[in-house]
């Protein structure tokens, strides 16, 4: 079992490298977003378009076990949305993204985000292909997360903190939650923001933008 | 791949049987709790030992990729408590349930629970050898989680959706997930509760403790 998993991974790994130099040849960038189910990753999208598609041309590979829920919301804020349905698998690999991506012209997009399927362990484990890979929470789901889930905090490029609007109301403690990723990963910045109120939304708008802008150069 | 993992299962599903039976056989009942990373399950069992300890001997199985956070907080309520560390794994298989219960004495509990690990797909595909699978929600989640997670709240016995007393704050339409969880699942009733304020607590003890009453019948 075990080598036959470490075959696959190899594998999906060779579709993976191959796929990140194909979208860096036309200069398209691929972002990988992992979080819990209800984190807010869709709502993290939908402002994401709605700052930055009238200077950069976005679409969004939507993952989902069942139902075309996200992929609609997506499609309706006038975004390509390509839907995934995994029907029941727990993750994104490579070979789903390039798929995927049949159904939308690369080398005529800057940025394409895969929002992988609402789970903190299995894509944590797997290679979509993407330049970069963004980790997100939020405050209900409690400060312990990167000490339960750790591999996704270690292996991630950005931490995204969501629902800063709770803190308020939860035992939530912000400083020990930059603290257990820090450890995890000292390099990945972690933006707080809510995506209900906009409050810290620059902090990964500005991030997103800087990559954009050097990835291929 | 797909007949090694057919294997796999088959053989699980064995291990499953054969602790379900032998439990039954010292009356001891075995709960399964399923959810997303933090929708509250150590929350669920720290109200639950705090109603029943005196009347049930309960003892928790937690399961974890890493940290023993969630058995500490069990352990400091005065419940045994064994701590599976799955190493990056993503669920609990019927084997895992077996060597943690060498740290108990079965046939001294009434009840022992085993809190999976957080995520709404894995742990719905694999038999652990529970008599009953509870499938938990939160309100900050979203009320379309059956919709994206159907397998889950499909095959459980009792839903569970916590953090009610967030309902004011959150477009969640109570009324819809419930109907959305019928439609996958017209038996499995589903308990609105708060373990922070105890608000409808009274649904899941009364319906936990029938099951302990009548399960050996």
């Amino acid at each position: 079992m075990i080598e036959i998993k470490e075959q696959i991974l190899a594998d999906n790994r060779k579709v993976a490298d191959r796929l990140r130099s194909r979208l860096a040849a036309s200069r398209t960038f691929l972002l990988n977003l992992m979080s819990s189910p209800g984190s807010g990753k869709t709502s993290l999208l939908l402002r994401t378009v709605e700052a930055l598609a009238d200077r950069y041309r976005i679409a969004v590979v939507e993952a989902d076990l069942d139902s075309t829920v996200d992929a609609d919301r997506i499609a309706s804020a006038g975004v390509p949305a390509v839907q995934v349905r995994t029907g029941g698998f727990c993750h994104v690999e490579a070979v789903m993204v390039e798929r995927a991506l049949e159904c939308l012209d690369p080398a005529e997009l800057d940025l394409i985000v895969i929002e992988n399927v609402g789970n903190l362990i299995c894509p944590a484990q797997s290679d979509t292909g993407a330049h970069v890979n963004v980790a997100m929470t939020s405050v209900p789901e409690g400060d312990d997360k990167p000490l339960k889930y750790p591999l996704i905090f270690a292996s991630c490029d950005l931490v995204i903190l969501n629902k800063i609007d709770y803190l308020s109301l939860e035992p939530f403690d912000a400083e020990e939650f930059a603290r257990r990723v820090k450890q995890l990963n000292p390099q990945a910045p972690v933006c707080r923001l809510s995506c209900r109120t906009a409050e810290g939304l620059a902090c990964w708008l500005e991030w997103l933008e800087a990559h954009l802008r050097s990835a291929f150069r």
